[in-house]
């Protein structure tokens, strides 16, 4: 039943934190990793090649929007999204449930699965949790996720628990199509990566007695990994952070542990110390068309008149091209005139200090300094930045 | 009065085609060079970095849009464009007047300048003579280029004549004020490129013998370099070449011949092959954001239906980035998601087009095969494209 292509080996421990490297059919990934995000086949503003210079091992691509245009089929007669995007690293995909409760229209959710209109012309579709895991099949990312129903907080426990049985029931049926679609077609539809694996996803709102026994069940379906979903969306940041800490130990040490949609540098360092190595995010990248920067001493927004006359570079600590090479005042002008390159400027440094951060995070562990690093960096990125 | 930093020399002559090397205060230009567009400071979509990588010597700004934002006191503070924007190679600046005839609002002329109302806030401002080339003195470019009067296409011969010699009017007092700059501060205005050279502009609408009278009387107020102007608006290529060809023979021979504003590649080999040396055009950069490409066998609509399962390069004869990495299929789906990317990715691919046509062209004539090259690029080009 394993993926051969698929592994993942902890190479070292520090506390909860871990490093790792998690093997896919298309190359290594060093943990704990962060995936930039790349909806539509792209990460807005930035090419592959900046991308991979930056050192992004993985990326995110939504399914969502991939299955409304160009569409799985066309992708799929293209050998994959790999060759369809030209990116040759690992790529992981969303179920595509996230974006049906945050952009469609008309979204309703039963038992089948959900439907939806799509934002582009109005179309009308239904998502099930088989329908999820054809389309990523034709994607061929490297790691697929199961359907999960994404509950809106704040929710009461019988809700969550009546949203988590149904994501624990769509996981079965997500994981079942997947199995048969490693056998060969299922209903016309063609796995274009034999090396995908198939990752479930944990739920159960706010309650840490759900989350446990959605983490418990989960695992008995046997995914090739396991993702924590459903957080991040308004809950407090500590109530976060316990939930993560009480989840993670209810997932089996060996593989690697998913944190989706989240978050900040702070919420990524307070994440690997209870054992999370993998993180997907907008924020570097959104931020960054939003003109919001984040730095080695807080975040600033380069738009704030205050810049218009600093030569000195975004971030003095930072070695990305961006900093290297422009100031402050400049970048704020690019923004004010909406220049693209003020959307390409400034994702090229938030995704390095993202993709720093988590080197810096790796390093640390390697060296049995994780707990320093992390009180290190909350203290630089606690002091006063142009916003407060 | 010569200005040291500012040479040029001519390597090679093929016909009336010429080879050479401008010399200016930022370092050398290999010419007949094309500029890319860089309006307000970035050429959009497309990195420093990038532009450098593909050879582009020479960047144009707009002296309209940097006046209004972020101001000329702003960016001489900052030491002048070069340090401001972060461009270490040469930087041509225009006047500001075209702009203002095609941008600004309620323009009226007369003759002391142009009145007219900012695009962005609809404050009112004057340009002069004397305020363009203070205003140029503040960018410190490499190349500055005196106010000229723009006249709509058609226009009658004596309403060319008229505006004919208020341009040459307005020359006589843009050079005063720029000899007077070079001896220090005027009116508080401070030059930040002591080796900028002041180009004049040769008007005269679509009638030969203005052009000649207007090269003539141009060139016998003694500026660095000569630009032809008033072209590519509306007549005719066959007229505009005709035009072209009979005002360069007016233009002293040592010296660079500047046709702007123009224009297809045709165009420009045809101007090349008059005896021009410098082109700057929005073409390969506004028509790759909206989905045009240049390629060697034409123009092509990435946009087009036809390429929605392409998996060919947009120019399997061109060797960029983009070319080398991606599809006609990936490129439409950028394009019609509009993705930031899409802008990037088509940008370098036709900035690599005219910049590798350039390249070639240079290369013909130091070769003695101009006129080959000429033919051959025409016969390329003129095979069917997708619009026809």
């Amino acid at each position: 039943m394993a993926v051969p292509q698929f592994s993942f080996r902890v190479t070292h421990t520090d506390g909860g934190a871990r490093r790792g490297v998690m093997t896919t059919a298309h190359g290594e990934v060093d943990t704990p990793a962060f995936m930039p995000v790349g909806t539509q086949g792209a990460v807005k503003g930035v090419t592959h090649r900046d991308l991979e210079a930056l050192g992004a091992g993985i990326l995110l691509c939504n399914t969502y929007h991939l299955y409304l245009r160009p569409g799985a089929d066309l992708i799929a007669r293209r050998g994959g999204l790999h060759r369809f995007i030209g990116w040759t690293r690992p790529i992981l995909t969303d179920s595509g449930g996230y974006q049906i409760f945050s952009l469609a229209a008309r979204c309703t959710i039963d038992e089948q699965g959900a439907r939806f209109q799509s934002h582009l012309d109005g179309s009308r579709h239904l998502l099930t949790p088989e329908k999820a895991t054809d389309i990523q099949a034709q994607l061929g990312s490297d790691v697929a996720m199961v359907l999960d129903e994404c509950l809106a907080h704040p929710a009461e426990i019988d809700a969550a628990n009546q949203s988590m049985e149904r994501t624990l029931r769509w996981a079965r049926r997500a994981r079942e199509r997947w199995l048969g679609l490693r056998d060969g077609p299922v209903d016309g539809v063609i796995a274009t990566n034999a090396g995908q694996a198939q990752f479930g996803i944990v739920q159960g709102g706010v309650f840490p007695e759900l989350r446990e026994v959605s983490a418990r069940r989960t695992v008995a379906l046997g995914f090739e990994a396991y993702a924590i979903g459903g957080l991040s969306v308004g809950e407090p940041v500590d109530v976060m952070y316990d939930l993560v800490g009480r989840t993670t130990p209810c997932l089996p040490p060996a593989l690697p542990r998913y944190l989706m949609g989240t978050g900040t540098p702070q919420d990524l360092v307070e994440s690997v110390a209870r054992g999370v190595d993998l993180f997907d995010c907008v924020l570097p990248t959104r931020n960054a068309r939003n003109g919001q920067l984040f730095t080695s001493q807080g975040r600033i927004n380069i738009g704030n008149a205050r810049y218009a006359e600093d030569d000195g570079p975004p971030d003095p600590a930072c070695a990305c091209y961006t900093c290297r090479t422009f100031s402050r005042a400049y970048l704020r002008h690019l923004f004010l005139s909406r220049e693209i390159n003020a959307a390409t400027l400034n994702t090229l440094h938030n995704l390095n200090f993202y993709l720093d951060t988590l080197s810096g995070i790796r390093e640390s562990i390697a060296f049995g300094r994780f707990e320093s690093f992390k009180v290190a960096l909350h203290r630089r990125l606690s002091r006063q930045s142009d916003d407060s």
